[in-house]
């Protein structure tokens, strides 16, 4: 094999940007001897270029202008580290794209609003768009989705996106600590963001869902057919009454084909304690694919983090070196199906419920007459001791009902806000069994 | 993209051989979609055409003589799925590389003894040799320490690399059944073949784990360096006294980086009972990859059947259409290292160990004192109750020591033979914490 060159050039010099610098500086040799390339960074661009960072970035060329790189003629891949969903990351990529670049991106807001748009620019160019590390950090689960498992029918992929969601449901239970301590603690410890709304609303998930989601059944990317609901609501007494039933609380990202349509759901769910994913724990992340031909695959891993990041990064730069042909989605973009979306309303499963009641006789008979009259059987009906509830002379009682649907849960809850039982609106979590 | 045509022959009609056909004919539709490629089985082979078979074959040419098929002007690709480390499989392999067609295998034994050989007669005919159905069935292993994580300083790579024991230990724990009686329910299920040997004594994870060893080490295949220990000596009692102290025993294959030489074993291991690896049960397999800049990265899924191993041959056929271009062993021949080996003596760790000693009194007394001699400590020493022991008026004795190595724990056990205090000379058990 013949030495070769890459020229590659970074925009977005934070924490991921920065580490496929330290990367190359660390481990070029390995890179060599792996790849007979050199890989050469041309330049580098971000906001401010006087500020302070861990890697010494003063031997590679600064661009002012981030378009200027993607369009110099020198280059070949144009890795962009941004983030956003617009803004400057989508005329970055879109430049690079028109002047036949290879784009490589951890941006999975991006890929989630204007994926269909900017992987037909780049069918039209032929050049390619990777982004391996826009979902998962580390694990490889676009690979695998695109590669290994393409000859399977998918029939469901779910899994734990969101690494500050995991830490804060993880610390909740381990240190007994309400959401918001948790979340105060993830944010000390660098797991959450200054302002989290993105990943415990649920967006960050749902956004690498929709990717995941579009590999896996051969779709277009369908964002906004994804219901999210984020980790706000979950209590700490959510936490407890989930484990005493032999449950965690687990926000997970499911995609689920039912008669050729699609459920894209982002919620919290209470897990098996035993099962695979219930010991998926702080910022890991972990996805499930089960299909047709295998049967069920777990990869988990560090979901997020400079480095594990920077080497999804890697792993993308080396296809680009190997010049493998995959489509960016798995599929061709003509042979893509649009996305047809399901609602969850028939999704049969069992149900958490915690509702907080007045402590007066005969209101526990009224919810379970209420329940009765829905054809809601139930399993467990337990009721627990809060001490914070306690003083608003409220008493938490949690229901584990049988197999059911969302429409009898919707009506049943509706029934019982209207006759007043129940003066805060029940938390309902589905069970993944 | 046009459409392309791709020609395949089949040597080899047992399980996987029939699993590659029935996943053509049902998904063909979907691999069409995804490749916009027509794959054509222009000739398949194995050593009885008559034999009964599942799947239907009289549409396909039948090829008496495997090396016509694999010499055959119009094949682009021979699939080898015959086993086995040399004769016709080695025979057909070279046929098809010298003819200047691509093969893939799921034939470890053969990569394990030839591989360097093959790889290598491959390159100077510019074709390649995929095989991730060699190594865990339909988990992507190869390919994601091949690409995704290539960038990467691995440190360390193991996992629970063969099904058949991996069902035989979890069925003795959940059965509380002996060995013997736990091989036999395999065999029963399918889960053990008639001769179980290269099962049992670990020869099977061993050709794999010198697979995984190259590609995650840049090093070539050295099978031979590897110290293989089978599970023929592990009793129902070591199960249940493992499970006292919170661990389960796996078998597992490792491969460990440690200043620059590799160690390579395949052992019975006791792993924590709340382990990710430790949830791996019955014929699962699961493979963790350590490495500089992830961390940690957990593949689980089903390591053997008809149509998880397909599956992975169709992996590595969607490789071929995307004519990636990746060596097929990570690091382009020329560039690997000869294998450095290092034995086991210096690794640190924790032992169990299972003693049966006459029951007279004064043998604990004299087997603590030599374990002390030899500068190991004891976490935890406990007399059992075997009912078949008893019966020989030996006494089961488990110990757990603090962190020693193979030469301390060596010369103890020597020491304790050379005394006769122990008439038949103990299980010993690494724990992997």
């Amino acid at each position: 094999m013949n030495k070769k060159t890459l020229k590659i050039g970074i925009v977005g010099l934070g924490s991921v940007g920065q580490g496929v610098i330290k990367i190359l500086q660390d481990n070029s040799e390995l890179i060599k001897k792996k790849t007979n390339t050199d890989i050469q960074i041309i330049g580098i661009c971000a906001k401010d270029k006087n500020k302070k960072r861990d890697i010494a970035i003063h031997k590679y060329k600064w661009f002012d202008n981030p378009k200027s790189l993607a369009e110099d003629k020198s280059l070949d891949v144009l890795i962009e580290l941004i983030g956003g969903e617009d803004g400057i990351a989508l005329e970055v990529v879109e430049s690079a794209i028109s002047s036949n670049k290879h784009v490589i991106t951890a941006n999975k807001a991006l890929l989630a609003k204007h994926g269909n748009y900017l992987f037909g620019l780049a069918e039209k160019n032929k050049v390619t768009i990777l982004y391996e590390a826009a979902v998962a950090g580390a694990i490889p689960i676009i690979k695998t989705l695109r590669e290994s498992t393409a000859s399977n029918d998918i029939s469901a992929l779910y899994g734990i996106l969101n690494g500050t969601c995991n830490y804060i449901l993880t610390s909740m239970e381990r240190d007994s600590i309400t959401f918001d301590e948790a979340l105060e603690k993830a944010k000390e410890l660098g797991f959450a963001e200054a302002d989290p709304t993105f990943d415990i609303e649920g967006y960050d998930a749902a956004h690498k869902l929709s990717i995941l989601a579009s590999v896996s059944f051969s779709q277009s990317i369908a964002f906004n057919d994804i219901s999210i609901q984020g980790i706000k609501n979950i209590s700490l007494d959510d936490i407890l009454a989930a484990k005493d039933y032999g449950y965690k609380i687990k926000l997970l990202g499911i995609a689920k084909k039912n008669y050729n349509k699609l459920t894209q759901n982002v919620r919290p769910c209470l897990v098996p304690s035993e099962s695979q994913l219930a010991k998926i724990d702080w910022e890991k992340n972990a996805v499930v694919i089960k299909g047709g031909f295998f049967g069920e695959l777990t990869l988990s891993g560090p979901g997020a983090g400079r480095l594990p990041t920077a080497s999804a990064v890697f792993g993308d730069i080396f296809d680009i070196i190997n010049e493998t042909n995959y489509p960016s989605l798995g599929t061709p973009l003509s042979n893509l199906s649009e996305n047809i979306s399901s609602d969850n309303y028939n999704e049969k499963a069992r149900f958490y419920l915690r509702f907080l009641l007045p402590d007066v006789s005969g209101t526990m008979a009224s919810i379970t007459n209420i329940m009765a009259k829905n054809n809601i059987s139930i399993d467990d009906i337990t009721q627990r001791i809060s001490k914070k509830m306690f003083k608003q002379n409220l008493v938490p009682i949690t229901i584990i009902t049988s197999t059911t649907d969302f429409v009898s849960i919707n009506k049943a809850v509706e029934d019982i806000n209207k006759n007043n039982y129940s003066p805060i609106s029940p938390n309902i979590i589905i069970i993944e069994d």
